[in-house]
């Protein structure tokens, strides 16, 4: 996000906040940042424009010490991917103190993590969901629209619980799937891998991600994570019995069904 | 496959077999085939190594117009991706009239088909598995073996039960799985596709494939897939129970463990 807003001139002045300053370092050293430090209050003590960014568990910790540290006319958002427990923390918190905060999750990224990886164009073309409620500031979500619009991302509109079913379906519980797709072959015959084409590696290249932000993301989503599964287990027991009733052309009006709509997609 | 032979110097002279001269005419246009027929003796009458490529359920019922029409020192092959079906049925024809046939099967392939997207570089670098038996001539798994290496492939060996039990573990299930993933979806809120993001699609992307190919090779794989199935949903209850159980170092170490052995693939 720093050498993304840095490459667009959105900011004037970009603060890193972490944990340990080595992680940092590169981006100082780099110019993609302009300052770091490893104390949130000094961090945030004149900023207008936080972004979280930490594994959601840690998010929603660090929200109190974030909200007693930020101005008053700062706008908060963050960019994990889950929303209803942040938004509800926030929520929370806005009732003791009213801020500008604006949950958003931007949809890019890959199975590789940390600074090395980074590039400015990640958000180019991708899809940023912005999920403001009720008691969001409405100058709020138009900087957040602002400054994703301004990295190259398109933004939508949901609400947290809507947003949440969604990703369980179409990101967490394809991650799962991936997950148990590699076990279960890794359970019957680890040889059997030595076969593997490209439709395999696509298909579990996501089993491949950091293990600590998938199981946060699991966690943190498992309500959402369980109807998705519930559905997902429906559809598979329903296409296993065309298989096993064997009649080749209800099974291929199915398959082509799901064709025609996954084409759609892209 | 004419392409690449054309383009490596293989062939003499290619002959291409097909039910309809429309199909096959583009080929003749361009140079990749010399002759084309839509009769299987005619096409047959001078061939010395023949490759059999057509979906599974129609090659098991061509085979025996085949075994009449082949010359006695041709070599037969094919690129069906089961092979217990196939094998077993030129078997049969072979106790009548023993020629060589070994069956093979190159992983290479997209969710695209037809002419229009054929390439002769296409098996560059792929995996042809070739599964001969007890009863397979010597020579013939050496021409086999030495065809798909002049294209480029590489070339492993199993027998026809254990291939087949393979491809239903790393390439039949996942097909079943990323047309559950989007079916599942599709029942739940359609709107949700709207929403993913680069891993849906490279989890999915094969639900796009060609329904006729496919139904035909889960019903012609249905045992080994079944099987598959059944190693896939315990895999995947097993972490779902992680999931509920909410323990989250445990649900890490699963994750971390299966990302190690994705890794692996590449």
């Amino acid at each position: 996000m720093a050498k993304a807003a840095r490459a667009e001139g959105f900011a004037h002045e970009i603060v890193a906040v972490g944990r340990r300053r080595e992680s940092l370092e590169p981006a100082l050293r780099d110019g993609a940042v302009d300052r770091i430090t490893t104390d949130v209050t000094d961090g945030m003590a004149d900023t207008d424009f936080c972004v979280l960014a930490t594994p959601v568990s840690t998010l929603t910790a660090l929200l109190p010490r974030v909200w007693a540290a930020a101005p008053a006319d700062a706008v908060l958002t963050d960019v994990g991917s889950t929303k209803v427990g942040i938004v509800g923390a926030a929520e929370r918190l806005w009732r003791t103190r009213p801020l500008a905060f604006v949950g958003a999750h931007p949809m890019a990224g890959s199975e590789r993590s940390g600074y090395a990886v980074s590039r400015p164009g990640l958000f180019r073309g991708a899809l940023v969901i912005v999920t403001p409620t009720d008691w969001s500031d409405v100058h709020a979500v138009k900087s957040v629209t602002e400054f994703w619009e301004a990295l190259g991302a398109r933004v939508s509109t949901l609400d947290p619980v809507t947003h949440d079913r969604a990703v369980a379906a179409v990101s967490h519980l394809p991650h799962l799937v991936a997950d148990a797709l590699v076990d279960g072959v890794l359970r019957t015959d680890p040889q059997f891998l030595e076969v593997a084409a490209r439709g395999f590696k696509d298909t579990t290249r996501i089993a491949a991600s950091n293990a600590q932000v998938w199981q946060e993301i699991f966690l943190e989503n498992r309500a959402a994570l369980g109807q998705a599964l519930a559905a997902f287990r429906s559809a598979l027991d329903r296409l296993e019995a065309l298989v096993e009733a064997g009649d080749p052309a209800a099974l291929e009006a199915e398959l082509d069904r799901i064709r025609r709509a996954r084409e759609r997609l892209k």
